[in-house]
């Protein structure tokens, strides 16, 4: 059997929890002759507009009962709707079903509701839509004759279908059908994830609490992308993000020139956009292979920034992502085309002049993270973040974590100057952003080496100090810090001997005293955060 | 309101897919003067049975239409599973809709429907159940008053509450409604990444295709446990599998003994189970901060494996994650547990002895994952791979890419000797699993050092010869494999320095005619697989 090509729309039901384009809707639907069956609000906006609508308990011939419980769920309701034209005539005519060719429906999304403050278990329950998603299942598996329409935004070419040709093309159809499912998937994976999260109370009036990890967890993924490959080209990949993006995050961007983003420039373009928006300042942030391989911040803007993070490490910053968290100016942009080979670049805004000189390197992959409300690029909040292990999946909350001047405790007898304070902390916000372990070295809020991913962390610190030293970026006078507490300290005694004066780490070793009195022998400053930040 | 603690079950309808204690549910629920419904299969195979049922149709007082695709869509049906006891009571009487205390209904998953061979969309569709998810909706929405049962592992418990007290306690009730309602999402979950990789041809005869990555994808994930915290211990976690975890991966695991597992313990035990059954002959991998730091093959078995990867780096392995692709047995127990502190130690079957040595350090979490049907760890195949970026999310196929002798080309003038091809391999499937860019150095199947998670490609080299050296392990005569191309011909010239005689790498760099005649400037022999392994 083959779907019809065209299904000429002759009655149409509307049950819309969201009414923008529904009098237009309606009365452009009613010019074509087309019948139109409503319930409820929708009902009631259609006929004071002066449009007119049948009530679906007209076409039941029975009541709406229970405050609205139970009203289409009703053989006439979904007969019309899962009839098989040509197959079902007979049955439908002999029972009264008369056919509807279009459902115009969408739900209330059900993370409003119980996102608002002091949501009951009971308004929760009660706002469970059960008709709703049973007519869009219906509507969305009989495709072959029917069309669903879930979002206004989908009003528009429907329409202009209907109008021009008196019915919805079978692809259409599809597409239609294929969104409704993805819509049901949606609310049930929203209610699924709430109620399994819900810790019941002995009485029904409270929740006793919500686990912060419900028992199913419904991933609610819409791809962005399909990518050429994967991390590697023998692995297929895509980009997705979450239903609901938090704004001012990646998953945000619009790409304004380029060649197409690849799997790594996507996920090492996250590190670089989540390290550089983590400052007040001017800053950038150049990522390669997943860390940040050079950071600066300057009060003399963004171009300086660049010049002293590519200091860092000019060999890695060749083919890297570079990130900022002000509007890069055309000097800045001509700065980074003059000077190397760039992958990505991210900002929250552009100047005409540095897209004039982008536009030189037409393959530079350039990047807009548009700011949240409020301006404060900080403030984009992530939400969950995950780690897939085989068939496993480990769901924790983000690292927001941060600490001010305020936090630190001052362990050492000699204490950092303000000027140490202001780059031991932007040390400490580098090395959250360094695979651990991480060991970064830092002077005047510019990397001066960075030890990566090291399995154990006085290599670590070892690397930064080669790193350093290759580059020639005098150490001397540079502060240290540490994802992580040093276990011994030989940590210690190996920054002292290239010149570091101060350090900043978590603490909380068995060997404190002891690492700590190496910090003294060497009369340097050290802090403590009691924070760890590891980034594997 | 307060839901009532106790709701009497006095008419039940039963309509599953899976018959599984099916009869007997039905003999105890009649038993006790409870009134069936049913439809279809179960009201068949019950009435065979002996148990009196009555038909939904003779309920409704409306035939079964559509093949079937309209039997319980109707108000008698879904009024007495959604009308509240006490509020609805009077239009309940009046409208002639008798109350259904209890819903026993399971659905045929769809994933299984869609993974025959040569399933058709017409058939996929067909096999969407309209009915059945709205009345488990309609029941888990009514908790309240009803229960729901959805699988058979739930009867017993149900059938021992209504038959001790007549009826099913609230908190039953709400658990069973939470179960129904992640049920639901599941199958709708599944519906929407089928459909939405669907790509539709001109007729409806055939598929054109299926995308790989559908245009909605939704998670189902089942908590397996909470965790104490994440990465670090400000952020909180849970460890969730999926619902359909492969045979023979992690997820799959059964602790034996020990402390509970951490977020970092199971990120880290991930990574050296995947790496150790990548093996044929006995293998160990020790893990720390995700990354191999030694790993040994031998033909003598898994302790002298063990012996072996623990000399690669005898520093970072305390406090290591151990995995093995073997039975263990009492003697590499003993010796694992009185060499090292070990946090968590993996393998496919443990000896009695090994458990009674670890018994002895009871803080030893053991892992045991059951090897897949067929015998093969290595057959184990988890399926897509995820990578969280901010809102995002970077979906691809797992890295199951893997090369043996023949896929070898030799691009040098000297050829590798056998003993040198089985360590180059050996070599390259450790790389595979050390974080990029990595370098690995190894002789006899034995890691010699590892250079792991650096920017630029030269610096893991220098990072596995400077490990090497502090561990006094002889660098002449080893082999050394590159995730990557070699950019330069640095990394050789700095291999060759330290002794290395044989090359493995993927090739494909520009300057690979610059790269191979460096490696045979110094009379190395050098291998291309062809195949990149990042892991970042």
């Amino acid at each position: 059997m083959s779907a019809p090509q065209l299904v000429p729309v002759r009655r149409a039901l509307l049950s819309v929890s969201d009414k923008t384009g529904l009098i237009d809707l309606g009365r452009r639907l009613a010019a074509k002759g087309i019948e139109l069956l409503s319930t409820g609000g929708s009902a009631k906006a259609l006929r004071e507009a002066g449009i007119a609508v049948t009530e679906v308990s007209d076409l039941t011939g029975f009541p709406e009962i229970m405050d609205g419980r139970v009203k289409t769920l009703h053989p006439k309701v979904h007969g019309g709707l899962l009839g098989r034209r040509g197959t079902d005539d007979r049955v439908m005519a002999e029972l009264g079903i008369a056919p509807i060719d279009l459902l115009v429906l969408n739900l209330y999304p059900f993370e409003a509701t119980v996102a608002k403050p002091g949501c009951t278990l009971e308004q929760a329950i009660e706002n469970i839509d059960i008709g709703g998603p049973a007519m869009l299942r219906s509507a969305a598996k009989n495709w072959n004759d029917v069309g669903v329409l879930t979002s206004p935004d989908q009003y528009e070419n429907a329409l202009t279908e209907i109008e021009s040709q008196g019915g919805l093309a079978r692809a259409t159809r599809f597409r239609l059908a294929v969104a409704a499912f993805n819509n049901v998937s949606s609310y049930d994976g929203a209610i699924s994830d709430y109620l399994s999260a819900l810790e019941l109370n002995d009485t029904q009036d409270a929740i006793a609490g919500h686990a912060a990890f419900p028992g199913q967890v419904n991933g609610r993924f819409v791809k962005l992308m399909d990518l050429r490959y994967g991390e590697n080209p023998h692995q297929q990949a895509a980009f997705y993000r979450d239903l609901y993006p938090a704004p001012g995050t990646l998953a945000t961007f619009r790409q304004l020139q380029g060649k197409e983003l690849s799997f790594n420039n996507i996920a090492d373009a996250d590190a670089a956009w989540e390290c550089v928006r983590s400052f007040v300042k001017p800053a950038c942030v150049i990522v390669k292979h997943a860390n940040p391989c050079g950071v600066a911040v300057s009060l003399d803007g963004i171009g300086k920034a660049y010049d002293l993070a590519f200091q860092t490490d000019p060999t890695s910053a060749f083919g890297g992502i570079i990130a900022f968290n002000r509007e890069v100016d055309g000097a800045t942009a001509r700065a980074i085309v003059e000077r190397q080979f760039v992958e990505v670049v991210l900002a929250p805004a552009y100047a005409d002049d540095a897209l004039k000189a982008f536009h030189k390197k037409g393959n530079v992959r350039v990047l807009v993270i548009p700011t949240p409300a409020g301006g404060d690029l900080r403030a984009a909040h992530p939400g969950m973040n995950s780690k897939r292990v085989g068939s496993g999946l480990l769901l924790q909350s983000a690292d927001t974590g941060m600490i001010s001047a305020a936090d630190l405790k001052v362990v050492t007898r000699k204490a950092p100057t303000e000027a140490q304070i202001h780059d031991l902390i932007f040390a400490w916000k580098v090395a959250k952003f360094v695979k651990s372990n991480a060991i970064v070295y830092a002077r005047d809020r510019q990397t001066i080496g960075i030890g990566a991913g090291q399995m154990s962390r006085v290599y670590s610190a070892r690397i930064a100090g080669i790193k350093a030293a290759d580059e020639k970026l005098e150490v001397r006078g540079s502060v240290m810090a540490s994802d992580a507490f040093f276990p011994f300290r030989d940590g210690i005694d190996a920054a002292a001997a290239a010149g570091i004066s101060a350090v900043i780490q978590p603490g909380g070793s068995m060997r404190d005293a002891e690492v700590i009195a190496a910090a003294d022998e060497h009369d340097m400053a050290m802090v403590f955060t009691g924070m760890r930040h590891f980034r594997h």
